[in-house]
């Protein structure tokens, strides 16, 4: 028998322990040794703000596989508490403490997996150390955070930045009974992942769940009462009062370990690996959080820190070290979240993005019901999508509301992992029926609306740009071609705007002026779509609509 | 001004009235004409099942848009209540019947739309013209069975064929009271969507709601009462009793006009159009349930009636008929339905239409909880995918189950579009949150299966093979790896099998003989194939796993 491959894994979390259980697969000969500094191994760490919350009641299942199936039936040995603290890449070895013991003691390898993930962002603001400050990034911590929530007497909850896990906990505290603030440095909700107009159904949507919102607000340190607890978050613009303070900005990959041995780490902070997701050391590879990842569309790499990333990486790597030779394609930053009765998801490259990376975008807004309209419960989702102009190659999508959001978000993930095109979106033979979609999905549609803005048949204004002329007071006309009992419900609020139902527009068109600047909504923009073509077609030369019209105006409206 | 553009639609469902639409977008001054022997146009026919068993209370919205709206809004002539009864091609005209007044005229077009749908196939069965036999494909139809289902006094409802409008009818004559039968002439429900082994969770699902599912059963005819009424159904295997019958035995293209004008008509019995959907005459286009369209996959001919088909051909058609040159790229036979608390779907071949088709095929069959399953409420999915065993490239997939089916069928049918290999599938990089998704998406784990299939790591018999051997009384072991608890809930029944739990078979490996063939099973086959891995490693030369295991058995078990 040839000696035995010797496999050392150092993370428990994620990657380390799919790799572990691949490698074993692979190769069940192999000597392998995982290393993890806390009392668990593979932990679903996604959950905790359910287990916080108490949607997930036990914290049992959320441990995949206790200690003892790596140790008694994958056959490995198990080191749980217990920390990597060198590697000597020359000898190949590395050394361990035992965190009970302090016992320091060295591990061989052929073969050495990083998976050593990530870790939540702290600023070192003035106050950072009173007591009632926590980040959130394994089960201690969210066993922390719920019992000192529990002992509060100051009900009142800050979470310092609104990306997923702040709005995640967000609701998780607000349903432990706390009164929630979220504060973010940058002008909106989830600014990684939305484009600016995406974010404000959610802000909406947060704020009748009691959530207090207060973006563009920077922090700058705490103050604390004299039990040395935390009283109140400062800010740029005043303050806001806090028993409890979670700060959510983000995680950073944790590559202490990863630097004192010089293994190459990326711009971006992250260890670099290559499509074999091998370190700049061919026997050390390295996967999950802490690694530098490419991004599928702009071929740059990025930091993508997801549980599910890190299960592919695991897999590829568990490969890998038993011979194998497997690559990893890179991610697309597609990401979901659930905050309270609401979905918002991202795939590939925002707006903002894609014109950050060099990309000259055009892009749809498209609000739909989630399914046939005509079949009960359908709830409505806003769909945008972001293409390059002079290709029609699709760069990214968002889509967010109370309805079905992650299909539709995975459809486009799957259209850009092929590099497809607004054309081949549009005619994707997706499955229909009424309880689960309309003939024409919401994707289709928005693969339409650029098709029919690249054919110049759609010419279109953004809600952002329609409110920068209200505001100024630019003389045009703001024609609203809903039906009546729509206008009187709900309409614009601006001097600009006048009523003329499409139902009658064929008819009564020549009542508008043509030589005027005409701009069209109505609920969803099909009805404004449908206007311009009329008038375009009756000799009106200035006529655009508002894309997404009033069922996403997100600014002032009056009804009556 | 040059002279408009003559357009008629002969058709007035789905295809017509979006062609119709989107032509006037594209050319405001087209004249265009719409003829409808009905009197609706824009009728949502895929809800009628829903509107017979009042999920759909009110018919009203299920028409799209009156006829009012093509006629004022959009400027057309609407021939409602109207058949076009013949086609002059050298002329140019269509001739049509007032069906009121029975008065002929003509009318002259450029370009000829022909989008006469499909009608439902009705055998010359002895006993077809009972009253109370019906088949379901208009407003009116629905309306009829509505009424005669009201007034039944035999509340027995036979419905012949278990294909979607079949199934999706015996959950609505289920809601109005009545006890169901489906009669299916192949061997399993919904056979020319799933694989034999994907419905067999259906079939229980049906019987767990009252619905009798007879399989491979034939109608010869029916019998009736004094008064004409059907009151049974004779079959090759005996009788069904049926106060009304439902013939659900698919549809066929409507092809008497385009037969008498001498246009091209398929091998299939479908129109013959161009990737453009024009006929072999280039100034008429024809799209909808009437004509065959190209298979993705297979790159034939196939028909595949759909009313998401219906309206992008529709648009596709609106563009050419107004100077456009739009392709349409074909179909991948998409499907799903919802019956009762179940999903299933499909999208590509099936593993036998692909043999059928002449690919060398490997599956995966993957039971998994829809979301993680530490998040609450995760029902159950099944995932069957079908590759081509050489290249790995994905031909299909089927998902059924309680749980979330349509965004996996959808991420297939993107994936299929591109021509996506397994590979490519495994690491799409799709949306996680545990409301949502496991880290590893079903779709990733049966992309996995397959590529431990094809590198030898895994493998498997069907259900089948193993019921096969198992009834032949054949020597081998069929153990049982799962927990001591599960086993003594239910377990399969049968002298070969055996029981050693995963958690301690690599203690207790030697307590197996090595020279028998052993298959292995658990609940979802995770543990199997572990334990098959581990038993390779010891030396035992003929260990196979179970695909799929106990969660989706279709036969005997016993329990205690």
């Amino acid at each position: 028998m040839p000696e035995p491959n010797h496999i050392v894994i150092i993370g428990g979390t994620a990657c380390g322990p799919k790799a572990a259980a691949r490698a074993r697969r692979c190769d069940p000969h192999a000597e392998i040794t995982i290393i993890e500094q806390g009392p668990n191994l593979s932990t679903a760490t996604c959950g905790l703000p359910y287990y916080i919350s108490g949607v997930i009641k036990d914290k049992g299942p959320m441990v995949a596989r206790p200690p003892e199936h790596f140790r008694d039936v994958l056959g490995m040995t198990v080191l749980i508490g217990t920390r990597a603290t060198a590697i000597d890449r020359k000898k190949r070895t590395v050394t361990v403490t035992d965190l009970k013991t302090k016992q320091d003691s060295s591990i061989a390898y052929d073969k050495l997996v990083l998976a050593t993930g990530s870790a939540p962002v702290r600023p070192g603001w003035a106050g950072s150390d009173l007591k009632g400050i926590f980040t959130l990034s394994d089960l201690p911590d969210a066993s922390a955070i719920k019992k000192y929530a529990a002992g509060l007497a100051n009900k009142e909850a800050v979470i310092v930045g609104a990306g997923l896990i702040g709005l995640e906990m967000a609701e998780a505290l607000a349903a432990l009974g706390l009164k929630v603030t979220v504060l973010e440095a940058l002008g909106w909700a989830l600014p990684q992942l939305l484009d600016e107009e995406m974010a404000a159904s959610l802000a909406k949507h947060l704020a009748s769940k009691g959530v207090i919102l207060r973006c563009g607000e920077r922090v700058n340190g705490f103050s604390g009462d004299k039990a040395g607890r935390v009283a109140s978050v400062i800010t740029g613009g005043g303050e806001a009062k806090a028993g409890l303070v979670l700060l959510s900005l983000g995680v950073r990959p944790e590559v202490g370990l990863v630097r004192e041995a010089g293994l190459k780490i990326g711009a971006l902070g992250g260890i670099a690996v290559n499509e074999h997701l091998q370190t700049s050391d061919p026997a050390i590879y390295a996967g999950g959080d802490g690694v530098e990842v490419t991004n599928i569309i702009t071929r740059k790499p990025m930091l993508a820190p997801m549980g599910s990333t890190a299960n592919k990486h695991g897999r590829i790597i568990g490969s890998n070290v038993t011979g194998g030779r497997l690559t990893f394609p890179g991610v697309l930053g597609t990401a979901i979240c659930k905050l309270f009765d609401y979905n918002a998801g991202r795939t590939g490259l925002s707006a903002a993005q894609a014109q950050a990376a060099g990309y000259e975008t055009i892009t749809a807004l498209v609000p739909a019901p989630e399914h046939a309209s005509y079949y009960p419960g359908a709830r409505e989702i806003v769909v945008k999508l972001v293409a390059e102009k002079s290709s029609g190659k699709i760069l990214g999508g968002q889509v967010v509301g109370t309805g079905e959001a992650a299909k539709r978000i995975d459809v486009l993930a799957a259209a850009l992992s092929s590099g497809a095109t607004i054309d081949s979106l549009a005619d994707l033979d997706l499955a229909y029926a009424p309880p689960f979609n309309s003939a024409m999905d919401p994707l289709h549609n928005a693969a339409n609306v650029i098709r029919n803005k690249r054919a110049g048949l759609a010419r279109t204004l953004t809600m952002a740009e329609v409110k920068a002329r209200l505001d100024r007071g630019d003389d045009f006309i703001l024609l609203d071609v809903r039906s009546a009992p729509e206008w009187k419900k709900e309409r614009i609020k601006a001097e600009q705007v006048r009523f003329l139902p499409l139902t009658e527009l064929r008819q009564r068109y020549n009542e508008l002026p043509r030589d005027a600047e005409i701009v069209i909504y109505c609920h969803t923009s099909v009805r404004a779509y449908q206007a311009q073509r009329l008038l375009d077609g009756e000799g009106f030369g200035n006529v655009r609509f508002m894309e997404g019209s009033l069922s996403v105006w997100p600014y002032e409206t009056e009804s009556g």
